[in-house]
């Protein structure tokens, strides 16, 4: 299990976010970035842009839970709560002249993330078989062109919740679709469409997107718990529990599983427990 | 924080077993060797002999919970329940001829427990202040002898439950005492006595044994929880929660409180916090 939960802000996102900030030019780092999430995205950029000395703007939907909007004021970013989010901070960065850190569909994300692949392959140089949650597709990616860059050899599973399938419906039908109704426990995989960068990185290098119920997903996160000591998210557990309902072909050899994020409160974690 | 919580069989247990094991003679190991313990030496021994080819006997209370009991067994001991459990134990004992592997009253388990510390000074050589929870004392009488023997001036803290206060009550009459009523959710924390070795370590090398309430071991169990991705038993965030409620006067420089253990399930986690 690669344990990105115990990533500063609770998830493997300020990867992608710190490489990203990294590329701005002198000009951008002055004017600011700008964001839109209502998960873990929004805690990584809210911190990294603060670690890196930049002003960030995040934009979360009208009903984000109170103690995420809390968790990215903490970290020092200005938070702007709208109904329509993803429209909203579009124009915001217009107006503004903002920087859009995008969640998951930017070559600059997709390559910082990539950085769990190059840490997997140092503690496992024989690495046989990789299977990781996908929402944007920003985490399969940046690993995907990583580990096959070096390994090409390995097999690469994605798992996708059945209420929020967009990447597994993008492949059948041969382009990135958006999907009209999203139904998940697992928040952090349900952006409504798989993004153009991902999903094209996707098609080459995945081998296999599984389609798995909630239910797996619980399984994996109880397992996570009582077994390993770690507190998963829905989205974290998603690779354990395609690998627990023994849905996984797996390579002969070592095998990961992402735990890609642990950002869950006691009261959600005790209602769906 | 050193997360002994991660350790094979969910707690820092293995350690003084696999240590306690290796210096049985051959003729002691061909006859095998017994315990007793409700908790998570009984899961360690059960481990670590079935790793190291030893038959192993485990004695239980007779209410031990059947996770427990079925852990112990599926690690391949022979789990034995008994009313009168440590007196049992003995008796089995001399029977049988096998040898007793004691939960923490052993200066073979207190020297591995100590590895703890060797590797907190690895990854800390200016570590300033340790808190380590005490139960028996065999964690942190082998830590103190590690910690002391190389850093003579790093501040150790011991963090016992008000409702099981054996070591801080042996300190306050000068001798180790036996409790005649328990009363805390850190069962691993909870044993009735303290004992000889651990005592007499404790007194000469921990400067200062605090005592807290169940309400400050459950803020550390949440802190952990929600901030950390760990999911501790009582007994494993009782010197994280010391430190949260303030307790704690620390040295100048860098502080280790350890997670000592992490075995609770889903249902105990819900109805404690």
């Amino acid at each position: 299990l690669k344990a990105e939960l115990l990533q500063k802000t609770g998830s493997f996102k300020p990867r992608g976010v710190l490489n990203r900030l990294q590329l701005l030019t002198p000009e951008e780092r002055e004017r600011g970035v700008i964001t839109f999430s209502a998960g873990n995205h929004a805690q990584a950029v809210a911190w990294a842009a603060s670690a890196a000395g930049i002003r960030a703007t995040v934009v979360m939907p009208a009903q984000a839970p109170e103690g995420k909007v809390a968790a990215a004021q903490g970290y020092g970013a200005e938070v702007i709560l709208h109904e329509h989010f993803v429209d909203y901070v579009l124009r915001l960065r217009d107006e503004r002249g903002l920087t859009l850190v995008h969640p998951f569909d930017d070559p600059g994300i997709i390559a910082g993330a990539g950085t769990v692949g190059l840490e997997v392959l140092a503690d496992l140089p024989d690495l046989a078989t990789l299977v990781v949650g996908i929402g944007g597709g920003g985490l399969i990616s940046g690993m995907a062109v990583a580990v096959r860059t070096q390994r090409p050899a390995v097999r690469i599973i994605g798992v996708e919740p059945l209420g929020a399938n967009a990447m597994f419906r993008s492949l059948a039908v041969g382009h990135p679709v958006r999907l009209d109704t999203l139904n998940t426990i697992a928040d952090g995989l349900a952006p409504p469409y798989a993004g153009e960068h991902t999903y094209a990185i996707v098609r080459e290098l995945v081998d296999e997107v599984l389609v798995i119920p909630d239910e797996e997903i619980l399984e994996g996160m109880r397992f996570l718990f009582e077994r390993c000591k770690l507190v998963a998210e829905p989205a974290g557990a998603a690779a354990t529990g395609a690998l627990l309902a023994g849905r996984v072909r797996a390579a002969d050899g070592p095998l990961v599983a992402v735990v890609s994020g642990g950002n869950i409160d006691v009261a959600r974690m005790k209602s769906l427990l």
